[in-house]
This record gives structure tokens, C-alpha cells and sequence, in this order.
């Protein structure tokens, strides 16, 4: 079975939608990516760390999602990391109330031994220096690992950042991230940009307007699934990296044409995430609800014009 | 052959992009839409009115591209409409910087009598009073009326909106109208209010993000092809509908099924619009051009996973 490993938070977060709000829920960018992933036949495992005040009940919530535990340590005289935020009525931008870094704050990545030869590497957003100290751990390059970032590093670690993004294969960036790391407006040229920066994939994600995965002169679009309501976009995005790199990780086909698979199967799980408060939809899906909405999503994108 | 009556302003427009700007160029509504369906195996006429500064090169342009002009009045003394804009940079947005009227304040759209048994009517955006005087003239109910209208309308004379909304089959609008139209921010919850105005289906435009079509429960997204540049934006959206309602025409085929192939035709079409300033691009395209970017939303959109 191919190994994943994931690196990111594993936290707390506290959000406000118009639908009304949390208090401290189990959020993070790795405990999106590892319960998205976690719908596909791998072996995944989770690298973070939190405090003595992260209850044991959502770890065992990851060991029973099959999500391997051994990489999240547990600093038992610190506090897990805490964010908070409050969208606006689009649901399209929020406003962070809240950032205690906590334990984050000294984090260094142990990747556990038995998954320094994992095939694929997601790398959840995280500092970048973190990020690239996971790369440094592994016995040898990765069949592929990708990379998610943002505009925080581009504004305070643009150099390390530069660094790591040198080392990947796939990059997922929001659009409005993608035109800050570049320069660029058009899309397609930012895309053509980042190549030089070393990644041979990109993915831009367009939240409510789906995602564009760029490969030499390669593009392909999802679309996300027009929904009645969003409930709460929190882990959309990595939610969508975790179906990618689950579907990567069990195919272990890395074309352009099975990564339209993966941004696909991204885009179905992004959609259920953002039906309910926090990890709350993603903790119970049945292999039928996914199925059922593949199909949507090729019924919203499939058409039949006859050309040769 | 399939008649295709298009009613809607034929027009000067002046343009500023941040690549250039135009003098007074050949613009409007129909002229979009009429140049758009004239790459259909269709009998189209146009149906407007210009004033006496009306080159006649411009009519000749839309002869020679089979747009019958009987239906556009020349009012000699009268002033051609008016139009100037300027976009900003994302080129997503943009001022009006002159609307002068002329002879469209006083425009009575007459349809010529060879055309009242048109299978397919595309009301360009217009008064609604005028877009409903030219069903009050159509012999029977056509096969599809298609309406596109705009928020100006929604402001200013919003029963009469209403009242035609009533009449037609597919209403095309983009997101922030159909939000405006409904009060709704969600896509799909605005559509299904639609249909209780009237029309069966719904187009949403979204600029660079595409095009949804929603009918009953059922939804179709059409990206727009992610290009290297947008030079102008003009007329863009008036070339989708002109594909959509030329492809209608052309196929007779009205089924959920043939119009996601219409939506497709018009995202297509309006992707070559945006290429050059105002019309430029949309008066010689060959059919191996249309071919190839047709072939290219395939690519854009199409993957393969098997499902049951």
C-alpha cells in the first residue's frame, strides 16, 4: 500500500460564519488533509505537534480514520496552536481574529522512520523552512510531493519559501497567491512563471469557482460543485489537497491525466467539507455519498460535442 | 434553414483597456450577438436602429456575414447610440465614461415579416418594453426566446423586466444580476427563483470564471478558457449568447443535452472575442480556428473516471 506522509497543523480553531459559530473545534491544515485522504487505500500518516491540552479523543479520531499518530508529538507543558476567524457575509473572505502559535512556534518535523520512503509527500501549509526539513528527512526523493502554501510566507520568508518550492513537484496556491508570487495577472502566465520556480504542476485554487491544474501547455478546470449553501469554507483547500494527494498516492500515476483525476476527487471532497461547522462532514462519509457526487460532478462537466 | 431574429443596440463604442484605447469603433449588442451566430448554418437578421452617422461599411460588414439588415432602422437625422467605457486593470470591472442614446430613446423595433416565424428569438439587452414589442410582433410563440438583460433595468424598470422575464424561455445574466435579481446570494437557490419568473432555464455568466446553466434540478458549468491575456472584455458576454442562440438555431434542439453543447459553443466564441479590440476578432475567424478551440474546452474540461 502506498504511503502518504502529511505535514501541517493539527489545532484548534474557533469560527464565525453567518451561520453561527464554534468555540474550540479540532481544525488544522494536516487533520483537513488526513481525513480527506483518509477515503482512499493508503497508508497515510500525520506529522505535527500539539499540547497537553489537545484532547485524546480527536487523536483517536485520526488512528481511526487510519491515519498514522506516531509523527504528532505532543508537547505535554504547551498549548496546540489556536486560530480563529470570522467570515464575511460572500463567505468568499474572513478576518482572523485570533493566531496563538503555541507549541507551533518551536516545531520541529519528525517524520516517523517507517515513512522516510513514503511515495508521496503533502506538504501542508507551515513555514517553509519546516516544510523543507521534512524533505531533508527522507531516504530518498519522493515519487512526488506537493506543496501548499500562502501569502504569509510571501510576505515575511519569500527567500525560504523560493527554497522549498524549488524541491517540489506540485504546488496548490490560491489565485490571488499565485498572482502575488508572480507578478502576474493572467493566470496562465502565472502558471508558466512558477514552472521556473521548479514545480511541473500547478494548482490554482479559485474557491467557489473550482481549481486549475497547469502542466507545460497542459491546463485543466474543475469546477466546484455549485452548492444551496456553504456552511463554512474553513479546510476547504486543504480538503481538496488531500483528495488530490490521496488519489496520487493510490494510483501511483503521476500524468497530467490522472492528475485531472485527482483534482476531481480534490474538488468532490472540498465540496462536503464545506456542507458543515469545521472536520464535522468529513469524519463520516460513505463511499456512496462520494460516489454519488462524482457523478454530479461529471454531469456538471461532461458534454458531447463530436470533434476530431 | 433556422430563422434567428436578434434584437439589441447596433452601436459606436470607445474603449480604453490598460492595452490601448479606440475611437469611436463599430459596437452593441447585436452586433456581438448577430457576428457571434453568423458562424451557424442559420438565416439571422438583425433588428435595431442607427442614425445617419452610421458608416455603411458597418452594414456591409454585417451583410456580408449573412445578418440580414432589414430590420435595422436608419433614422438619417438622427444620431447613432453612443457608448464609452474604460476598464480598469484586472479588466474585470469598468466605468462608463458616456452613454448618449440618440436614436435608441426613441427605438420601436419593427421585425420584418419574413422574420415573425423565426423558430428562435435572442432579446439583446434592451429596454424590457422594447425586448416585449418584438414578441408582441412574432407570429406565433417561437420555438425559444432567449432574453439578456442587465442590473440598469433592475433599478429603473423593474416590472417591466419582470413582464418580459415572464415571456421567455432562457434568460442569460451574470452573477452579481442574477444576486441582485433574487436577493440570494447562492447560485443555485438564485436560479431556482427564477424559475418561478418565467423562464425553464438559466444562464449565469461569471466572466472569467465561466458560464452555469441550470435547468429543473440539473446544472452544467462551462469554464471560460483560461487565457494568456484579455485585451477587451467588450462584447464578450453578448458573443456567448450569440453563440448559444446560433447553435440553438442551428441544432432545433431545445433538451437540457443540447444546450450545455450551446454553452459550450458560446464560451468558445466569446473566448476569440476578448483577443482584440471591440469586434475585431469576431469578424473573420475560420471554421478550423472554432474547431481547434473547441477541441481545446474538450481538453479543458473532459476526464475519465469510470463510474456506474
Amino acid at each position: 500500500m502506498s504511503k502518504l506522509v502529511i505535514v501541517g497543523t493539527v489545532a484548534f480553531d474557533a469560527i464565525e460564519t453567518p451561520f453561527g459559530k464554534t468555540n474550540k473545534i479540532l481544525g488544522g491544515a494536516a487533520t483537513y488533509i488526513g481525513l480527506s485522504a483518509s477515503y482512499f487505500n493508503i497508508d497515510a500518516a500525520a506529522v505535527s505537534v500539539v499540547g497537553g491540552d489537545f484532547p485524546e479523543e480527536y487523536l483517536d479520531l485520526l488512528s481511526n480514520k487510519n491515519i498514522a499518530i506516531s509523527g504528532i508529538e505532543i508537547v505535554k507543558d504547551g498549548k496546540t496552536f489556536f486560530w480563529s476567524g470570522r467570515y464575511h457575509n460572500d463567505m468568499n473572505s474572513r478576518d482572523t481574529l485570533v493566531t496563538e502559535l503555541n507549541t507551533l512556534a518551536d516545531f520541529k518535523p519528525v517524520v516517523p522512520d517507517n515513512y522516510k520512503d513514503a511515495q508521496v509527500v503533502m506538504l501542508g501549509n507551515l513555514h517553509p523552512i519546516v516544510q523543507s526539513s521534512v524533505l531533508d528527512q527522507m531516504n530518498s526523493k519522493p515519487k512526488l510531493v506537493i506543496l501548499d502554501t500562502m501569502n504569509f510566507w510571501m510576505d515575511c520568508a519569500l527567500e525560504d519559501l523560493h527554497n522549498v518550492i524549488k524541491r517540489v513537484d506540485v504546488i496548490t496556491i490560491n489565485d490571488e497567491e499565485a498572482r502575488q508570487l508572480t507578478g502576474e495577472y493572467s493566470l496562465v502566465v502565472a502558471a508558466r512563471k512558477i514552472y521556473e520556480m521548479g514545480p511541473k504542476f500547478v494548482v490554482i485554487k479559485k474557491g467557489e469557482h473550482g481549481a486549475l491544474l497547469f502542466h507545460k501547455e497542459h491546463v485543466f478546470y474543475a469546477p466546484a460543485l455549485p452548492l444551496e449553501e456553504v456552511f463554512d469554507p474553513t479546510g476547504a483547500g486543504d480538503t481538496f489537497a488531500g483528495g488530490f494527494a490521496g488519489y496520487i498516492a493510490q494510483t501511483g500515476d503521476i500524468s497530467f491525466e490522472n492528475m485531472k483525476n485527482a483534482v476531481i476527487y480534490g474538488s468532490t471532497l472540498a465540496s462536503f467539507c464545506v456542507e458543515k461547522f469545521g472536520t464535522e462532514r468529513m469524519q463520516n462519509l460513505s463511499s456512496d455519498e462520494i460516489h454519488k457526487r462524482l457523478l454530479q460532478f461529471k454531469q456538471l462537466t461532461q458534454f458531447e460535442i463530436e470533434l476530431t
